[in-house]
Protein backbone atom coordinates (compact mmCIF):
# COMPACT_ATOMS: atom_id res chain seq x y z
CA UNK A 1 0.00 0.00 0.00
CA UNK A 2 3.06 2.57 0.62
CA UNK A 3 4.67 0.81 -1.92
CA UNK A 4 4.55 4.16 -3.79
CA UNK A 5 5.78 6.51 -0.82
CA UNK A 6 9.44 7.46 -1.23
CA UNK A 7 11.54 5.90 1.54
CA UNK A 8 14.85 7.40 3.23
CA UNK A 9 17.83 4.86 2.05
CA UNK A 10 18.06 2.59 5.12
CA UNK A 11 18.87 -0.74 4.98
CA UNK A 12 15.89 -3.43 7.04
CA UNK A 13 17.75 -5.52 8.70
CA UNK A 14 16.14 -8.40 10.89
CA UNK A 15 16.80 -10.00 14.20
CA UNK A 16 17.97 -7.87 16.95
CA UNK A 17 18.52 -4.60 15.07
CA UNK A 18 15.06 -4.83 13.76
CA UNK A 19 13.45 -4.93 17.07
CA UNK A 20 15.63 -2.02 18.31
CA UNK A 21 14.66 0.25 15.22
CA UNK A 22 10.68 -0.80 15.78
CA UNK A 23 11.19 0.06 19.80
CA UNK A 24 12.75 3.75 18.18
CA UNK A 25 10.74 4.39 15.95
CA UNK A 26 7.32 3.05 18.09
CA UNK A 27 8.79 5.51 21.03
CA UNK A 28 9.14 8.62 18.29
CA UNK A 29 5.42 8.30 17.33
CA UNK A 30 4.18 8.29 20.63
CA UNK A 31 6.34 11.43 22.00
CA UNK A 32 5.87 13.14 18.52
CA UNK A 33 2.06 12.50 19.82
CA UNK A 34 3.24 14.08 23.27
CA UNK A 35 5.51 16.96 22.25
CA UNK A 36 5.15 17.65 18.51
CA UNK A 37 7.55 17.49 15.67
CA UNK A 38 9.60 20.26 17.36
CA UNK A 39 9.11 19.37 20.67
CA UNK A 40 10.01 16.19 21.68
CA UNK A 41 13.55 14.51 22.70
CA UNK A 42 16.46 12.41 21.01
CA UNK A 43 17.19 11.54 25.00
CA UNK A 44 13.09 10.89 25.58
CA UNK A 45 13.12 8.82 22.75
CA UNK A 46 16.15 6.77 23.82
CA UNK A 47 14.68 6.00 27.61
CA UNK A 48 11.04 5.09 25.94
CA UNK A 49 12.69 2.88 23.78
CA UNK A 50 15.02 1.28 25.84
CA UNK A 51 18.46 2.06 24.15
CA UNK A 52 21.42 4.43 24.34
CA UNK A 53 20.91 7.81 22.86
CA UNK A 54 23.47 7.19 20.23
CA UNK A 55 21.71 4.40 18.45
CA UNK A 56 18.75 7.05 18.17
CA UNK A 57 21.69 9.52 16.89
CA UNK A 58 23.62 7.25 15.11
CA UNK A 59 20.92 5.66 12.53
CA UNK A 60 18.87 8.99 12.28
CA UNK A 61 21.21 11.95 13.14
CA UNK A 62 18.38 14.10 11.38
CA UNK A 63 15.51 14.43 13.57
CA UNK A 64 13.01 14.96 10.46
CA UNK A 65 14.13 11.36 8.92
CA UNK A 66 13.49 10.00 12.56
CA UNK A 67 9.76 11.41 11.92
CA UNK A 68 9.15 10.45 8.35
CA UNK A 69 10.17 6.74 9.06
CA UNK A 70 8.21 6.58 12.05
CA UNK A 71 4.85 8.20 10.21
CA UNK A 72 5.48 5.39 7.66
CA UNK A 73 6.05 2.35 9.85
CA UNK A 74 2.42 3.45 10.40
CA UNK A 75 1.53 3.26 7.08
CA UNK A 76 2.58 -0.08 6.37
CA UNK A 77 0.43 -1.23 9.30
CA UNK A 78 -2.65 0.33 7.83
CA UNK A 79 -4.16 -2.69 5.77
CA UNK A 80 -5.89 -1.74 2.59
CA UNK A 81 -8.89 -2.56 1.52
CA UNK A 82 -10.11 -5.77 1.06
CA UNK A 83 -11.84 -7.43 -1.71
CA UNK A 84 -14.26 -10.26 -0.73
CA UNK A 85 -16.18 -9.63 -3.29
CA UNK A 86 -18.61 -7.82 -1.38
CA UNK A 87 -18.66 -4.27 -1.27
CA UNK A 88 -20.15 -3.11 1.69
CA UNK A 89 -18.47 -5.99 4.06
CA UNK A 90 -15.11 -4.64 2.70
CA UNK A 91 -15.82 -1.08 3.32
CA UNK A 92 -17.21 -1.83 6.99
CA UNK A 93 -13.75 -4.08 7.46
CA UNK A 94 -11.97 -0.72 6.67
CA UNK A 95 -14.06 1.70 8.89
CA UNK A 96 -13.13 -0.96 11.74
CA UNK A 97 -8.95 -0.65 10.55
CA UNK A 98 -9.53 2.98 10.79
CA UNK A 99 -11.40 3.06 13.71
CA UNK A 100 -8.57 0.75 15.41
CA UNK A 101 -5.74 2.48 14.14
CA UNK A 102 -7.00 6.15 15.01
CA UNK A 103 -6.54 5.28 18.63
CA UNK A 104 -2.41 4.72 18.71
CA UNK A 105 -0.73 7.43 18.68
CA UNK A 106 0.98 6.66 15.41
CA UNK A 107 -2.51 8.63 14.73
CA UNK A 108 -2.32 11.74 16.69
CA UNK A 109 1.56 12.14 15.29
CA UNK A 110 0.47 12.13 11.68
CA UNK A 111 -2.39 14.39 12.31
CA UNK A 112 0.25 16.55 13.85
CA UNK A 113 2.26 16.21 10.41
CA UNK A 114 -0.11 16.72 7.87
CA UNK A 115 -0.54 20.56 9.90
CA UNK A 116 3.13 20.94 9.48
CA UNK A 117 3.40 22.87 6.02
CA UNK A 118 5.12 25.63 7.43
CA UNK A 119 7.25 23.82 10.32
CA UNK A 120 8.53 20.95 8.30
CA UNK A 121 7.86 20.43 4.86
CA UNK A 122 9.75 17.18 4.77
CA UNK A 123 7.24 15.56 7.60
CA UNK A 124 4.41 17.04 5.90
CA UNK A 125 5.14 16.33 2.13
CA UNK A 126 5.87 12.60 3.78
CA UNK A 127 1.80 13.07 5.63
CA UNK A 128 0.45 13.90 2.53
CA UNK A 129 1.75 11.49 0.81
CA UNK A 130 0.84 8.49 3.41
CA UNK A 131 -2.97 10.41 3.24
CA UNK A 132 -2.90 10.12 -0.45
CA UNK A 133 -2.07 6.30 -0.55
CA UNK A 134 -4.57 5.42 2.04
CA UNK A 135 -7.45 7.46 -0.18
CA UNK A 136 -6.28 5.61 -3.16
CA UNK A 137 -6.63 2.03 -1.45
CA UNK A 138 -10.44 3.25 -0.99
CA UNK A 139 -10.65 4.65 -4.26
CA UNK A 140 -9.27 1.49 -6.08
CA UNK A 141 -11.66 -0.79 -3.88
CA UNK A 142 -14.82 1.45 -5.47
CA UNK A 143 -13.90 1.19 -8.90
CA UNK A 144 -13.73 -2.44 -8.86
CA UNK A 145 -16.92 -2.36 -7.64
CA UNK A 146 -18.51 0.50 -9.99
CA UNK A 147 -16.38 -1.95 -12.86
CA UNK A 148 -18.69 -4.81 -11.75
CA UNK A 149 -21.64 -2.81 -11.74
CA UNK A 150 -22.15 -3.01 -7.81
CA UNK A 151 -22.28 0.67 -8.13
CA UNK A 152 -23.46 3.62 -10.84
CA UNK A 153 -19.84 5.59 -11.83
CA UNK A 154 -19.23 8.22 -8.83
CA UNK A 155 -16.52 10.43 -7.66
CA UNK A 156 -14.37 7.93 -5.19
CA UNK A 157 -12.68 10.24 -3.38
CA UNK A 158 -16.37 12.27 -1.95
CA UNK A 159 -17.11 8.22 -0.94
CA UNK A 160 -14.17 7.59 0.68
CA UNK A 161 -14.45 10.75 2.64
CA UNK A 162 -17.89 10.24 3.43
CA UNK A 163 -17.42 6.78 5.14
CA UNK A 164 -14.18 7.78 6.71
CA UNK A 165 -14.93 11.27 7.98
CA UNK A 166 -17.50 10.28 10.45
CA UNK A 167 -15.10 7.46 12.34
CA UNK A 168 -12.82 10.56 12.64
CA UNK A 169 -15.31 12.81 14.46
CA UNK A 170 -16.47 9.76 16.30
CA UNK A 171 -13.14 8.57 17.24
CA UNK A 172 -11.33 12.18 17.81
CA UNK A 173 -14.27 13.13 20.08
CA UNK A 174 -13.87 10.13 22.10
CA UNK A 175 -17.29 11.48 23.76
CA UNK A 176 -18.61 7.96 22.73
CA UNK A 177 -17.12 4.10 21.18
CA UNK A 178 -17.20 3.51 17.41
CA UNK A 179 -18.83 0.50 17.34
CA UNK A 180 -19.52 -1.76 14.07
CA UNK A 181 -23.35 -1.20 14.47
CA UNK A 182 -22.09 2.43 13.62
CA UNK A 183 -19.73 1.61 10.76
CA UNK A 184 -22.80 -0.76 9.00
CA UNK A 185 -25.07 1.69 8.98
CA UNK A 186 -22.78 4.69 7.49
CA UNK A 187 -21.71 2.28 4.77
CA UNK A 188 -25.15 1.60 4.21
CA UNK A 189 -26.91 5.23 3.94
CA UNK A 190 -23.91 6.30 2.04
CA UNK A 191 -23.92 3.18 -0.70
CA UNK A 192 -27.63 3.22 -0.58
CA UNK A 193 -27.60 7.21 -1.28
CA UNK A 194 -25.01 7.27 -3.78
CA UNK A 195 -27.34 4.50 -5.27
CA UNK A 196 -30.34 6.61 -5.15
CA UNK A 197 -29.36 9.90 -6.44
CA UNK A 198 -26.97 8.69 -9.51
CA UNK A 199 -28.46 9.96 -12.58
CA UNK A 200 -30.46 7.26 -14.38
CA UNK A 201 -28.60 6.37 -17.82
CA UNK B 1 -25.90 28.52 21.70
CA UNK B 2 -23.21 28.23 24.22
CA UNK B 3 -25.58 29.30 26.84
CA UNK B 4 -25.62 26.03 28.78
CA UNK B 5 -21.69 26.11 28.97
CA UNK B 6 -20.63 26.46 32.25
CA UNK B 7 -18.32 29.92 32.21
CA UNK B 8 -15.42 31.40 34.76
CA UNK B 9 -17.44 34.19 37.06
CA UNK B 10 -16.00 37.03 35.13
CA UNK B 11 -17.25 40.47 34.06
CA UNK B 12 -17.88 40.65 30.54
CA UNK B 13 -17.43 44.83 30.28
CA UNK B 14 -18.04 46.75 26.80
CA UNK B 15 -15.47 49.88 25.31
CA UNK B 16 -11.60 49.60 25.50
CA UNK B 17 -11.61 47.07 27.78
CA UNK B 18 -13.46 44.57 25.75
CA UNK B 19 -11.40 45.01 23.16
CA UNK B 20 -8.34 44.36 24.73
CA UNK B 21 -10.16 41.38 26.39
CA UNK B 22 -10.91 40.38 22.84
CA UNK B 23 -7.52 40.67 21.32
CA UNK B 24 -6.00 38.48 24.46
CA UNK B 25 -8.75 35.82 24.02
CA UNK B 26 -7.87 36.04 20.18
CA UNK B 27 -4.05 35.88 20.74
CA UNK B 28 -4.50 32.73 23.22
CA UNK B 29 -6.11 30.68 20.91
CA UNK B 30 -3.47 31.61 18.29
CA UNK B 31 -0.72 30.51 20.53
CA UNK B 32 -2.62 27.34 21.84
CA UNK B 33 -3.04 26.29 18.08
CA UNK B 34 1.02 26.63 17.46
CA UNK B 35 2.12 25.51 21.17
CA UNK B 36 0.09 23.96 22.60
CA UNK B 37 -1.92 24.41 25.67
CA UNK B 38 0.88 23.54 28.34
CA UNK B 39 3.09 24.88 25.93
CA UNK B 40 2.14 28.83 24.98
CA UNK B 41 3.52 31.78 26.84
CA UNK B 42 1.78 34.55 28.52
CA UNK B 43 4.81 36.75 27.05
CA UNK B 44 3.95 36.08 23.59
CA UNK B 45 0.15 36.51 24.40
CA UNK B 46 1.09 40.03 25.50
CA UNK B 47 3.32 40.81 22.71
CA UNK B 48 0.66 39.62 19.86
CA UNK B 49 -2.46 40.71 21.62
CA UNK B 50 -0.53 44.23 21.54
CA UNK B 51 -1.02 44.76 25.06
CA UNK B 52 1.29 44.78 28.49
CA UNK B 53 1.78 41.08 30.24
CA UNK B 54 0.40 42.38 33.31
CA UNK B 55 -3.04 42.87 31.52
CA UNK B 56 -2.89 39.10 30.74
CA UNK B 57 -2.03 38.08 34.32
CA UNK B 58 -4.13 40.66 36.11
CA UNK B 59 -7.42 39.17 34.11
CA UNK B 60 -6.48 35.51 34.00
CA UNK B 61 -4.06 34.40 36.96
CA UNK B 62 -4.37 30.46 35.67
CA UNK B 63 -3.70 29.76 32.42
CA UNK B 64 -6.50 27.08 32.09
CA UNK B 65 -9.18 29.95 33.05
CA UNK B 66 -7.30 31.95 29.87
CA UNK B 67 -7.54 28.96 27.42
CA UNK B 68 -11.10 28.05 28.84
CA UNK B 69 -12.41 31.35 27.69
CA UNK B 70 -10.35 31.66 24.31
CA UNK B 71 -12.13 28.69 23.35
CA UNK B 72 -15.64 29.74 25.13
CA UNK B 73 -15.60 32.78 22.46
CA UNK B 74 -14.97 30.67 19.47
CA UNK B 75 -18.35 28.28 20.94
CA UNK B 76 -19.83 31.89 20.59
CA UNK B 77 -18.63 32.92 16.87
CA UNK B 78 -19.84 29.48 15.77
CA UNK B 79 -23.51 30.39 14.59
CA UNK B 80 -25.99 27.30 15.37
CA UNK B 81 -28.32 25.50 12.47
CA UNK B 82 -30.37 28.22 10.93
CA UNK B 83 -34.08 27.06 10.17
CA UNK B 84 -34.93 28.54 6.84
CA UNK B 85 -37.95 25.32 7.02
CA UNK B 86 -35.83 23.84 4.11
CA UNK B 87 -33.91 21.19 5.66
CA UNK B 88 -31.29 20.40 3.06
CA UNK B 89 -30.40 24.29 2.23
CA UNK B 90 -30.06 24.45 6.52
CA UNK B 91 -27.54 21.66 6.36
CA UNK B 92 -25.33 22.90 3.89
CA UNK B 93 -25.43 26.35 5.01
CA UNK B 94 -23.87 24.53 8.42
CA UNK B 95 -21.39 22.63 6.80
CA UNK B 96 -20.25 26.09 5.23
CA UNK B 97 -19.96 27.70 8.75
CA UNK B 98 -17.77 24.49 9.64
CA UNK B 99 -15.54 24.89 6.64
CA UNK B 100 -14.88 27.80 7.43
CA UNK B 101 -14.45 27.94 11.04
CA UNK B 102 -12.11 25.10 10.56
CA UNK B 103 -9.75 27.15 8.91
CA UNK B 104 -9.31 29.46 12.18
CA UNK B 105 -6.40 28.95 14.76
CA UNK B 106 -9.42 28.20 17.58
CA UNK B 107 -10.31 25.44 15.90
CA UNK B 108 -6.60 23.91 15.92
CA UNK B 109 -6.98 24.84 19.50
CA UNK B 110 -10.20 23.09 20.31
CA UNK B 111 -8.80 20.16 18.52
CA UNK B 112 -6.29 20.33 20.53
CA UNK B 113 -8.08 20.49 23.70
CA UNK B 114 -10.01 17.68 23.10
CA UNK B 115 -7.45 15.59 23.11
CA UNK B 116 -6.05 17.11 26.63
CA UNK B 117 -8.00 14.85 28.67
CA UNK B 118 -4.74 14.00 30.92
CA UNK B 119 -3.29 16.94 30.39
CA UNK B 120 -5.39 19.46 31.23
CA UNK B 121 -8.75 18.05 32.78
CA UNK B 122 -10.64 21.52 33.17
CA UNK B 123 -9.75 22.48 29.32
CA UNK B 124 -10.53 19.38 28.40
CA UNK B 125 -14.32 19.29 29.89
CA UNK B 126 -15.12 22.41 28.06
CA UNK B 127 -13.59 21.62 25.05
CA UNK B 128 -15.74 18.27 25.06
CA UNK B 129 -18.94 20.80 26.34
CA UNK B 130 -18.56 22.78 23.26
CA UNK B 131 -18.78 19.81 21.14
CA UNK B 132 -21.47 18.90 22.67
CA UNK B 133 -23.39 22.12 22.32
CA UNK B 134 -22.48 22.44 18.59
CA UNK B 135 -23.64 18.25 17.98
CA UNK B 136 -27.33 20.01 20.06
CA UNK B 137 -27.26 22.41 17.17
CA UNK B 138 -27.33 19.61 14.86
CA UNK B 139 -29.61 17.50 16.51
CA UNK B 140 -32.61 20.07 17.43
CA UNK B 141 -32.49 21.15 13.62
CA UNK B 142 -33.03 17.95 12.60
CA UNK B 143 -35.53 16.66 15.11
CA UNK B 144 -37.52 19.58 14.06
CA UNK B 145 -37.56 18.10 10.68
CA UNK B 146 -38.59 14.79 11.58
CA UNK B 147 -41.49 16.59 13.67
CA UNK B 148 -42.48 17.83 10.22
CA UNK B 149 -42.73 14.80 8.54
CA UNK B 150 -39.23 15.38 6.29
CA UNK B 151 -37.35 13.00 7.74
CA UNK B 152 -38.39 9.52 9.15
CA UNK B 153 -36.95 9.09 12.72
CA UNK B 154 -33.01 8.90 12.89
CA UNK B 155 -30.52 9.32 15.29
CA UNK B 156 -30.21 12.54 14.87
CA UNK B 157 -26.54 12.48 16.80
CA UNK B 158 -25.37 10.22 13.95
CA UNK B 159 -26.32 12.20 11.46
CA UNK B 160 -24.58 15.05 12.23
CA UNK B 161 -21.50 12.88 12.54
CA UNK B 162 -22.29 11.91 9.00
CA UNK B 163 -22.48 15.22 7.34
CA UNK B 164 -19.77 16.88 9.29
CA UNK B 165 -17.47 14.55 9.50
CA UNK B 166 -16.19 14.55 5.68
CA UNK B 167 -15.91 18.25 6.33
CA UNK B 168 -13.51 18.05 9.09
CA UNK B 169 -11.30 15.60 7.04
CA UNK B 170 -11.42 17.40 4.13
CA UNK B 171 -10.18 20.88 5.49
CA UNK B 172 -8.03 19.19 8.19
CA UNK B 173 -6.13 17.08 5.53
CA UNK B 174 -6.01 20.27 3.23
CA UNK B 175 -5.63 18.35 0.21
CA UNK B 176 -8.35 20.41 -1.52
CA UNK B 177 -10.77 22.57 -1.06
CA UNK B 178 -13.93 22.08 0.47
CA UNK B 179 -16.98 23.68 -1.58
CA UNK B 180 -20.65 24.63 -2.05
CA UNK B 181 -21.05 21.69 -4.44
CA UNK B 182 -19.49 19.64 -1.76
CA UNK B 183 -21.58 20.20 1.05
CA UNK B 184 -24.56 19.59 -1.53
CA UNK B 185 -23.91 15.99 -2.47
CA UNK B 186 -22.85 15.18 1.03
CA UNK B 187 -26.39 16.27 2.47
CA UNK B 188 -27.73 14.92 -0.48
CA UNK B 189 -26.57 11.63 -0.23
CA UNK B 190 -26.66 11.37 3.37
CA UNK B 191 -30.65 12.47 3.39
CA UNK B 192 -31.57 10.71 0.71
CA UNK B 193 -29.91 7.40 2.22
CA UNK B 194 -31.26 7.73 5.42
CA UNK B 195 -34.89 7.86 3.64
CA UNK B 196 -34.22 5.26 1.45
CA UNK B 197 -32.95 2.87 4.49
CA UNK B 198 -35.76 3.66 7.40
CA UNK B 199 -37.71 0.56 8.12
CA UNK B 200 -41.54 1.04 6.49
CA UNK B 201 -44.12 2.10 8.93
Amino acid sequence: MAGTVDRPAVRRPGGRTARVRAQILAATAELVARDGIAGFRYEEVAKLAGVHKTSVYRNWPEREELVVEALLRYADDLGSVGDTGELRRDLVDFLMVIAESLGRPTARALALATQAAHESPAVHRVATRILEERTAGTRRRVEMAIDRGELPPVDCSLLGEMIAGPVHLIVNRGIRAFTRADAERIVDVVLTGIRATAPHT
